[in-house]
């Protein structure tokens, strides 16, 4: 499978583009607004795994070449980048391509972070209105912090939860997700129960400032 | 220390009070609208403690009454209740009594349930905004499974998240916390960041309907 990343430059983008590639054998491609530093990052990419003995190709391309090649796209951008992004190269995208969104809303006050909730009620929506029809979208890999997903030594261990409206395209996003070691991907029904799952990362954002031991915590169901 | 489980009939309370009366010294008073109801459920409770060879003395009273004997109130009514109850026997509280709230305002669509956000930010902060000045409220128990608390059976091993703007509020929820076997208490700052703490009683509805083996599931922070 070919999975773009686009604004895989980016924390999230990094892990998860790190992860697949050590990971499984799926086709790992870059993308970002800018092509010159997709390509510097998938470098990058490829010297860290080279250095741990994998010998793998990474690609960087502008985000809409990345999207136009791949069968699955993850939206890592930041939340009030994922219309434009989406927009950007929805002509180019073959039907059946599952777009994936990991992206999070938030607001700082005094007293930490809040989900900041757009009008069509979670970002994984707005990615949904303005995905074409036979482009379904999957939220996912929210709950997710970057900064373990980006470090190969650290064993994550974690649920992930995944809202989608099309069953095929969750259970693809499923299966991506449980090849990554130590992730359990677990369905929380239709796109319409994205807040709750949303909202879960400024809440785990706060864990983290008033708790020294939970940095870079995620979560586990049971 | 003295416990009044106001709204105590109920799934939420019954779980509580279970849990204090066979994990803690604590008295527990049982709280309800209707004092017969009460004094028929602490009777129960009595009933189920004595069964597993445990000889506790549970009592029953209406609501303020319950309130104003005791140290901490539990306000385990129902989220529309919250500010009726605390009216009700505001002025019959002591000083220094923590008020615990774990209630959460929920709405059902076709896809699940979703975060009720009252126009004070939180369920917890309607507590908050209702008590008297000298009166502490402290966010607690949200994330519990009413039935796995009340199932003495039942190993808890989970988390809960605490917020309160008081550290001695928090600090006394704490310590209730850690007594009952199984709870690790959670701080997640001041009462602002309620919204985040209680959205999570939705999802973790809404991961039990589409999962059956997560039915009573709880949350740990990893």
């Amino acid at each position: 499978m070919r999975i773009a990343l686009c604004g895989g430059t980016g924390d999230i983008g990094e892990g998860l583009a790190l992860r697949w590639a050590h990971d499984t054998d799926h086709e790992i491609l870059i993308g970002s607004r800018d092509p010159e530093k997709a390509r510097a990052k998938a470098e990058e990419y490829e010297t860290e795994l080279d250095e741990r003995g994998i010998d793998r190709t990474v690609k960087g391309f502008e985000n809409g070449m990345a999207a136009d090649r791949a069968d699955v796209v993850v939206l890592a951008v930041p939340p009030y980048h994922v219309r434009d992004t989406v927009e950007g190269f929805a002509d180019r995208l073959d039907a059946d391509t599952v777009l994936v969104s990991p992206a999070v809303g938030m607001q700082r006050d005094d007293a930490g972070l809040h989900y900041h909730r757009p009008s069509e009620g979670s970002v994984t929506a707005v990615a949904a209105a303005t995905a074409p029809e036979d482009v379904s979208v999957v939220g996912a890999f929210h709950n997710l912090s970057a900064g373990r997903l980006a470090d190969l030594d650290a064993e994550l261990d974690q649920d992930t939860l995944l809202v989608g409206n099309d069953e095929d395209a969750v259970d693809v996003v499923r299966l991506l997700t449980e090849e990554i070691e130590g992730l359990r991907p677990l369905y929380v029904g239709p796109i319409d129960n994205a807040p709750e799952v949303e909202s879960l990362t400024p809440l785990l954002i706060n864990l983290a400032t008033y708790n020294d031991d939970l940095h870079d915590a995620g979560v586990q169901f049971e």
